[in-house]
């Protein structure tokens, strides 16, 4: 509940809508900001096991974090909670799991850890979210630190041959990349699908797309967004891409063009899709379902479109042609294990 | 006023509400089935002058009357009033026309015309309507019929040129491929869109891509629908057709593909447009208010989406090598007139 009363959710919503009438969307965008460290300086360190990743599929933000702990290996030092696609005003559930209770721990809705940590916690209930599994509070919901973090802090449990997602003399220009992306395109969709007016959404609509233009000429000559390796850059493009047809072109009414209509870009997103660690971590019956029935204020009959056909992100992208080494000097991560493998049928891989 | 105290709208729209909950659509298909003929049987004798057509640009059943008056080259014998794109839960109203009035009829909403025939009229407000002057009554707004009857009632007065559009010899094969269009596709993306539950919508939508298959399959050979000319049956598909991607395929739902993606149909909508008397009655603007305004329950914002982008409605067809005569021994019509011509900027060829 926040101070006059009213309950927020996720993405922002106020008493489970997501649109306010007359004005633009406003994220809010004051996360619990701790970090874990390996110097342990805001008291959590570095530790394998103790603490667990809650991230659902449908979440592009949450999605993040599952393709990078897949590409670093970092199954066995961070374990992974999965809410259902959908959730009420308040909380996401474990309601996929047995008994809708997370069995690690061991509580049925997200809100839990977040009031464990904090008993009068005012803000959305977002994934991801890191939980240290000894007190089940929450540690930290800021989804934009969490990947850096697993690329930076936790290294001594990466995988052999990892990738460094994150190269020390790349870091201005992903950021720099990432910030407009993130404004103008991981978020400009939802400008788009949450604008208040016919104003609000014009607006969006012509920075998201203007901001498409600008990646479709950037990546018309280069194989990734920031050098000639898959980065950090290239993960948060992705998750917004994957969602792109199944979502934001109807719902969001994102729809100068389908991705598959824009031939640079789209090939792009099936070059990551049909690399490991990426495409198998999409699970595009959860996608729709979350945002076609959570989003009741924008789809009021919760009806989930049956469209659209999504064999063809497993096509030939011939991306190989601009030259590029996926994962620099390292190797593509095994396939998932049994736990993290997308459910059958959600996914053309699967 | 419904005998339940309830407000009919066009489209069957309950007090506004389109959808049903729990619900298939189930369109009301009573109309004023009176017909204006040459023997003047039900008392509205074929007479140039005397009648004039309501018919919103954005309407789909409309704007088969619209392409007809045109093809035939009805406009000196049948007048045209054309209401706005938007309309309130009781009627389409003339609210492009100066002082928001129909300049012949003198009315400013359709429902006046209606209650002048029949003071307690129960259904839906409905375009096309043909309006008899003289009495500002409504004559019939069957809309199945009213092309038609321009076809073979209204002969003497059309155009030197005009196409057959309902040649005997065919008129079998015509009612029979239209019955399915129909059923699956015209009245189809409507039951998708309306679909008051997951079930009725997965329904609705299995049958419209399974008839968009057949289409294809048959105009995979055939320029046209049936025989080697244009005829009724090309005409009710096509207005379907030419609101597919700026409406159905968001809005209602019909996303398995857009049809700039199932190439076959789309270069036969193409080739219809370019064709004098398809294109030009299209008000592509129009189209995307009526729907994306009009239906609040399933789009509550009323924010209309600002694509797709639709200058890919004028790229070579290359349907002419599948021979076909479009007018069979007959003549394109001339331009439209001032009055009839869709707004600049409302279609790519204006």
């Amino acid at each position: 509940m926040t101070s006059d009363g009213r309950t927020t959710g996720e993405d922002g919503a106020r008493d489970g809508k997501y649109v306010e009438p007359g004005k633009a969307y406003d994220r809010d965008m004051r996360y619990i900001a701790d970090r874990i460290t390996v110097d342990g300086r805001d008291g959590w360190p570095v530790e394998a096991g103790r603490y667990r990743l809650i991230a659902a599929r449908a979440c592009p933000w949450a999605n993040r974090t599952l393709i990078v702990r897949r590409l670093l290996g970092l199954e066995d030092a961070i374990s992974v909670g999965m809410p259902g696609p959908t959730h009420d005003q308040r909380s996401w559930t474990f309601d996929l799991d047995p008994g809708g209770v997370d069995p690690v721990l061991e509580i049925p809705r997200l809100q839990d850890a977040y009031f464990a940590r904090y008993p009068d916690y005012p803000r959305g209930i977002t994934v991801p979210a890191i939980v240290d599994i000894p007190t089940g509070g929450v540690v930290t919901n800021d989804f934009n630190r969490i990947t850096l973090d697993f690329e930076t802090e936790w290294t001594q449990f990466h995988r052999d041959g990892a990738p460094d997602l994150y190269p020390e003399r790349l870091r201005d220009e992903i950021d720099t990349v990432a910030r407009r992306v993130f404004r103008e395109v991981n978020n400009g969709v939802y400008l788009c699908g949450f604008a208040g007016s016919q104003q609000a959404y014009d607006d969006a609509y012509g920075t998201l797309f203007t901001a498409l233009d600008w990646l479709t000429e950037r990546l018309s000559t280069q194989r990734y967004l920031v050098g000639d390796t898959i980065t950090e850059a290239d993960v948060r493009l992705f998750t917004t891409l994957a969602r792109f047809d199944p979502v934001y072109h109807g719902h969001f009414k994102c729809n100068r063009q389908k991705l598959s209509e824009m031939p640079v870009l789209w090939a792009y997103a099936r070059d990551l899709f049909q690399t490991p660690g990426f495409g198998d971590t999409i699970d595009f019956v959860q996608i729709k379902e979350h945002y076609y029935i959570v989003h009741s204020d924008i789809n009021p009959s919760r009806i989930v479109p049956d469209g659209p056909d999504l064999q063809n992100w497993l096509t030939p992208h011939g991306r190989e042609e601009l030259g590029g080494r996926p994962f620099g000097g390292g190797t593509p991560p095994p396939p998932p294990r049994p736990h993290d493998t997308v459910a059958a049928g959600h996914n053309p891989m699967t």
